[in-house]
This record gives structure tokens, sequence and C-alpha cells, in this order.
């Protein structure tokens, strides 16, 4: 050991212990399932990627957040000294560095289906819940390493998947227990349309940015930017009709095919939202409400058919879920034409909504059952041996490990939620013991295996 | 995008695909559930430390083994000018790097205990079964990326917890189906004894490093190790005796009784190594043979009392679990005297044995249990909501995505191991439908739920 360090967590880094594990655990494995369930098979890739691949897929930004590596052994020989004597990081950083820890799963996927596309079978259906590391400045709910939890379909254009993440959504958070939330879709078509309909191709990046920000800075906001930005008048007025649209979806729709009777790309757009719809007519959310919010445009680029984002009605904590389809998936790595739609849970903020509303599970069922007392050597083994039958009918069990005044045995139990302790009333193996619910108070003499089916019973 | 890259995986870097996962995932439940049942509660540590917690700790050899992680921003503001000049790499680290990732599971552990020793209830028994990451030369068998499965009891001098300790190696390596192995225990204690015994205290780190290589280098070997390290021809004659000890663990016990008439630390040694096993009288290992095993040091210095190593019988592949007792865990992070005992299970080397003997699992529970057709419109409506139908009874299913021939269909069955596929007789729902097991070939007609009650009994 060397001197002697101050512990510290790294910034922005956390420790989970077991109680909020196994909460982090039963939304994890909720979601696990039912990805399973709709045949999507698991996939781990590695924490550490090469930065050839990692880097120029997030954006400026993003490759600023890039955990970087640095390489081993003597890494400054081949640098070029006067990078070095003008303290050039930027210029030197790709000399000394070429691994990173994956920023999120969607790139290592798409470096795993280009490197395995020859021996795949496609569509491709894969989930990872796993862990990513973003060097953000930490904030309440922002952390440098978190989980993702995505699913995705490689190799299909079929809508049929597209309702699926939708009936995926609404399986997952239904069973999570979360509070009354809708599922919003939209296509990028659509939006392209409208763009194509009334005249601003060249700005649509611009318009779908502008349009995105409704709930947060309103209509008003949304007018002041178009402005600033060189729409028309006659455009934003246009663009205010869209915000205008009520009624059910079909009427939506059906105001969108007047629209674009000459956009192809529209009409496109609302053939495929018709074909996911029927899907849903066939088999609807159980719990969801479903919107077709026409203002909903998602950051990123590669998406370019249905997008979906999931909100709680009556939280405002932002979206909890989302995913949308996308045409070129692995074309970064030299593989063009791969189609797919995935979508991933807010595992953070799924967390926090259902730890504060108390609808985590307090019990788990790995829970340990009871404590042994320990009473000293010769009950001691004997103790040990009931440990060994009890473990032996599967039940978590724990004797104290010395002899201890009983109060601080009992204290041990409480701190850990233990309910039963368990006295041996005979040092014979087989022989009487006494147990008490340390929660009721209740005390009974029972026998080995009477005490065995009364903790197997217990949640 | 950026320019296209290459697509290729981290040196030492493995993805994982899902036939892997799920028999990897039975190894790592199996360790799991076997910590559960006997206390233990999970504990996940991020990936990301200060290398101030991390440095120091492994050696030299494993300093230069750790990923470093890049600062951001601009990290070679505060560095030197004249150790930049002369590429000074060893100087200029330190200031360019304060993180890194976890080279093992026991330091953060050590950093987690002295954190929240005021808030855990002693003893602390946790379990992490996670990633850690070296910076090692990949070679056959060794990854830079790969799994510990560690479990540690802490705050306790109880030698019940060592005895927990192989019977949990006992249970794990029973229960997954390993052939005969061996739980070899030893205790620091009586090596130092030893070396007081016979007057080498000073050069114990050198009998205790020699001694281990028995198996390697042979007594041979380990003679001359000894004598070119300056150990007298007495004392090379009183280690060879040591070689010879046979007979049962008390034989040898009474053997050591005689040579530590006046070793108070050899004394000690024995006395809790007659403590560990007075446990294992009353509850003996199903499976292991145990053997006590005085050529057994270990190399970590931290151990201070019993150590474990499990070794195959029959299979020449190293320790596939191992372990010890430690008395100053967290003396490194201001909290003494803080002992604990812990092992852990090598998954790597016992998923290559399984593998290799085809103990793993063929079939896992959560396959994809049957694939319906997609027979075109109307029927693929129908089929939909069956799959919904299917689903809802728990039952891993999927449809095709898209009308193809019946043989491109089938084909992405047998691809996936699927081995049911269905076809929809009539469009209607709950309608007559046909399955066929196309395994055997058998076909029948059948009906949703009499579907359903077919797919749940099977594996």
């Amino acid at each position: 050991m060397s001197d002697i360090q101050k512990p510290g967590l790294a910034r922005g880094m956390r420790d989970f212990g077991a109680d909020e594990l196994y909460a982090r655990e039963h939304i994890f494995s909720t979601i696990r399932q039912v990805y399973q369930k709709y045949g999507f098979g698991p996939l781990e890739t590695p924490a550490i990627e090469n930065l050839s691949v990692l880097t120029g897929k997030y954006g400026e930004e993003g490759d600023k957040l890039l955990f970087k590596v640095l390489n081993s052994g003597p890494y400054l020989d081949d640098i070029d000294a006067a990078a070095l004597s003008s303290k050039d990081y930027k210029k030197i950083t790709p000399g000394i560095t070429e691994k990173g820890l994956r920023y999120d799963l969607t790139v290592p996927l798409a470096r795993y289906v280009a490197m395995n596309a020859h021996q795949l079978t496609f569509p491709f259906k894969r989930y990872q819940i796993d862990k990513v590391w973003r060097a953000d400045r930490p904030q309440k709910g922002r952390y440098r390493e978190f989980y993702q939890c995505d699913g995705d379909v490689i190799g299909s254009y079929s809508m049929m998947y597209d309702a699926e993440c939708i009936l995926i959504f609404d399986e997952v958070l239904g069973a999570l227990g979360l509070p009354d939330f809708t599922i919003k879709i939209n296509n990028r078509k659509i939006l392209s349309g409208l763009a194509e309909a009334w005249g601003f191709t060249d700005k649509f990046g611009q318009f779908a940015i502008a349009i995105d920000k409704w709930d947060k800075i309103g209509e008003n906001g949304v007018v002041q930017e178009l402005g600033s930005r060189g729409f028309s008048e006659t455009q934003i007025h246009q663009v205010q009709h869209l915000f205008r649209l009520a009624g059910t979806i079909e009427d939506k729709l059906k105001t969108l095919d007047t629209w674009f009777v000459n956009s192809k790309t529209g009409k496109k757009g609302i053939a495929e939202l018709r074909e996911l719809l029927s899907f849903l007519e066939t088999v609807a959310p159980k719990k969801a409400i479903l919107e077709l919010d026409l203002k909903l445009a998602r950051g990123l680029d590669y998406y370019t058919s249905t997008i979906f984002e999931v909100v709680l009605n009556e939280v405002q904590i932002g979206s909890i879920a989302s995913g949308g389809r996308y045409d070129e998936l692995t074309a970064g790595f030299g593989l063009p034409n791969m189609p797919g739609v995935g979508i991933s849970f807010g595992a953070e903020r799924i967390y926090d909504v259902l730890k504060q509303m108390n609808r985590l599970p307090q019990n788990h069922k790995n829970k340990v059952k009871a404590l042994i007392l320990n009473e000293g050597s010769e009950k001691e083994k004997s103790g040990f041996a009931l440990l060994a039958y009890l473990r032996g009918e599967n039940i978590a069990v724990e004797m104290y490990p010395s002899v201890e005044k009983s109060g601080k045995q009992y204290g041990y139990a409480e701190k850990k939620g233990i309910n039963y302790v368990i006295s041996l009333a005979s040092g014979e193996n087989g022989g009487e013991i006494s147990v008490k619910n340390i929660i009721s108070g209740e005390k009974q003499n029972t026998n080995w295996a009477a005490l065995a089916s009364l903790l197997n019973k217990e949640q």
C-alpha cells in the first residue's frame, strides 16, 4: 500500500448499494423481459472502442465529451515537437489517444453490425442495457456514467416493427407502474413534406429545430425564432396552421393529405404512418395515449421516418423513452442501405419518478430471511448446520459471526432488514428452535422443517 | 457521419452475441444466487475511479497496466515545458490524467468501505460481478476487459466466514457442473511461523514466492531458487521437510504443532485453521476435495491469514477460484484495522472449461419459441393479433416482417433456432391455425389457446 489517500469518487460517478441496485434491477429486468418476449436477443459490446469508431459520430460537441484513454508506453515519442512546445493539445490528442469509452450504444451497434453482417440473421433484433460515459458537466440528474436501455431492429423497412416499438413502450412502462403517459409519434418525412409544400426545403433543419422547441418556448417563441432565421410571414403563418391542427390522428392526416398534393415525400410519410397505425388498430396500446405530434422533430440527424417520444402526462420530467427509424445505420462503416428502428428507455428518469412516487419494490426476493443468533461454541456449530440446512432449501440466511449480547445481534438483523431471528433451544442438530418475528414481536417454538416452510412463504 | 471508417474492435476487446451471453449469464447468475443465499448483497462501483485511489495498490507492474483517462480541455497548460520538450512521459502523465479504469473490484471496495464506514452495517457482505480493465498484452485467454466475480465479508475475524467461503466455492462449482476439483487451503501465519521456526523471517517474501512455484518448477527448482537467494543448506533441508508432509490435514497439523513450539505466529495460524476446520466438520463440502497445501502462498501481499485456491483435478488450467483473509483492507484510505475475507471466481476459465466439456446450457429459457409466417396483408394483421395474444401469455414470439417466399421465412426460423412455425389457416382472430415443428416435421391444426399451452411447455 502507498501513502494514505483520502477516498473519494471520481467526479460525476456514483456507487450503488444493495437497496438501490435491487430497485434498479427491477427496472432493467422488466425492460429486458419485454425485449426478449418481442424476440430481441442480448448483445454486449466492450466499454472501450477505437476512437476512429467513435469520433465524428456525435457532432463536434459530442466529440468533446468522449472520454479518451491515454496510450500506454512512451506515448510522446512520435509527437511533433513544435506542437508540444506550443502546448497545442488539440493537435496532440489524436497522437496520444487511440481508444475511448463508448458514448452511447448505437455507434457500437453499427460497428458490430458492419463487422458481422455476413454472419448475422436479418432482421437482427438486439437489446443492450449497459453503461455509457460522457465527460459532461455533472449536475442534478446528469452523471458521467449512466445506463442506456436500447432495443433495435436492423435490416427491415416493415412498419410492423415501429408498431412493436410502441407496444414495447406501453408494456414496459405499464408494467413498471408509471403514472399516465403519452407516446408521441411523428414521421420525419412528414416534416420534410411540409418544408417541400411550403417552399423552405433549404431551411429544413432550422424549421425542425424551431418547432421542436415549442414545448419549451411556446408558439410565440417559435414564431420569433423562425422570423429571425429568415422565414417569410406566409411561411410562418403556414407553420402556425400546423400548430392548430386538432382532432383525431386521422383528422390530422386528412388535412395533411390536402397539403401534400404536390409533395412526394410528404405522401410517403403519411403512408408510412397509416401503415404503422393499421397495426395498432389490430393491437392497441393498453395504457398509453397515442398522439400524433407534428411538432416532434428530435435532434438526431440520422432519423428518416418514424420518430417517438414518451412523456408523462402529469409529471414534468422530459421524455422518459424515445427512438425512431433510420435508413443508414452502418453507412459510416462502409455498409450502406441498412435501415432499422430503435428505441431507448431513460432508466435514470424512470427510476427518479418511481422512487418519488414510492412505486419501487420495497422487498426484493433475494433479501436475507432470517438471522441465527450466535449463542456460543457448542450451539454455534448447531447453528452452522441449521444455516446449511436452510440454504439447502434455497433460503437466504445468516448467522451472527461471534458471541455478542443479544441486543447487538438483534440490532444487526434490524439494520439489515431481516425479519426473523432464530435461537437454538437445544444444541442438537435438527432439534427444537425458537423463531421471533422482530416486527410483530411474535415468538414460536418450531422445528427445522417447519421453519424452512415458514421462511419460504416470506416475501 | 464522418468519412467511412473500417469497423474494428479495440485491441483485446470482445463482442458477445446472444448465445454466448446466455451461457455466460448462466455462470454469473449461479454465482450471484449462491452469494445472495449466503447473505451477500450487491454493490456497484463505477468503472472510472480517481487515479489517486488506484495508483500504488497493485505494485509497479500493476500501475503500468492501468488504463488512464486523458483530462478534458486544455490539459497541457500547466505542464512543465522542459518535461514536454524532453518528452518525459512518465513525468507528464500524472499532470494530464486524473482518472483511470478500475483494475480490480477490491480497491474500489476498500474505497467504498472507507468512505461509507459510518453508515454501513458490519460485517458488511457484498458481491460484485463486473468488468475490470487491464492494459495487458492480449493473448489466448487473456483480455483487456474481463469479468471478476468477487464476494467479500468485511469487519469480522470469525473463521465461520472462511468456512462459508469454502462452502460457496463448493456450491457454485458443483452447481455449474465442473469436473472434480480441489479446494487448497493454507494460512499465511503458518508460513510466517515456518520462517520464524527456521530462522529466516528476514527472507519470508522470497521463501513464499519460491514455494508457491512448486507446481511449476518442481522441488528441484524450488531448492535451486532458495539456494540462489542465500538460504542455508539446513534451511533448504527444512523446507524440503515441508514438502514431504503427508497424511490427513490433522496429521500435518500435528507435525506443525511440534515445529511451532517457539513460534507464536505459527501457533496462531494453526489455531485459526483448526477453528475453520471445526465448522467444516459440522458442514462438509459436498463435491470438493479439501486439501491443506502448505506450499500455497499466493502473491498478493495483503493476505494475512487463510488463503484459498481452487483447481480442477484433471484439467490443467490453473486456479478457477481463489481468495483469502486480510487484516487491513482500508488502511491505505486512512481506516486501519478492517479485517475481512474475500473470494473470486475466474469466470473466463470456468466458461472455457464448461464450453470445452459441452456443459453449458444449450437452450435458454428466453429463446424465441415460434415464428408466425407473414402471409399477406389481411392475414398479417391477424398474425399481429396472435403475436400480441401469445406475448400476453408470456411467450417470446415473432412474426416475419414481410411477405416473402415461405422458404425464406422458414430459413429465418432455422437460423434463429426457432422450433415452431405458425401459419394462419383463416385470417380470423382466434381462428384455426396450423403449427409445424420444423425439427420433427410434425404438423398439426390447433387453436390459439392450445398453441399457447404447447409453446409454454417448450424449453
